[in-house]
């Protein structure tokens, strides 16, 4: 039930930041393998996911919001909480 | 000459793949001073620039493509290049 709430809680701050978080990425050729280069600032590397399905890739993460330790934000544009993107392997 | 044909062929990538990089911006209080958090990924800090002016804010930079050494982009959604962009502080 935490997580429900949770959950619910990250999607109300997601209506209310502009949308949700979509990090840009760009597939690299590497010669013997495939690069994916993924914009995501500020996400503990340990909390990144990927998964593999069919032909299609699963990113996911999570980054921390600025606030905290009696800092508050007094203007913000920068997403924060769960991101998760369908990337399609380059032909 | 050099410079003002890298400026040129800045521009036409920036064209060519969906306008200008608009970094995204948070304000956070600290307390004696204002913290600027912003999402520049990639970019050498050294080409980092920050100019007051009345009150407002200018920030640019400039991040390498990220092609290069054989390895080709496949699919290219991140941008590169130089972004400048004017903040307000907040009230």
């Amino acid at each position: 039930r935490l997580q429900h709430l949770m959950t619910l809680r990250e999607e109300v701050e997601t209506l209310a930041h502009g949308g949700p978080w979509t990090p840009t990425a760009d597939w690299r050729d590497a010669g013997t393998h495939l690069e994916l280069l993924l914009d995501v600032p500020g996400v503990d590397p340990a909390s990144l996911a990927l998964e593999e399905d069919g032909g299609q890739l699963t990113v996911s993460g999570e980054r921390q919001g600025a606030a905290g330790e009696g800092r508050p934000l007094l203007s913000r544009e920068r997403p924060s909480g769960r991101f998760s993107r369908l990337l399609s392997f380059p032909e």
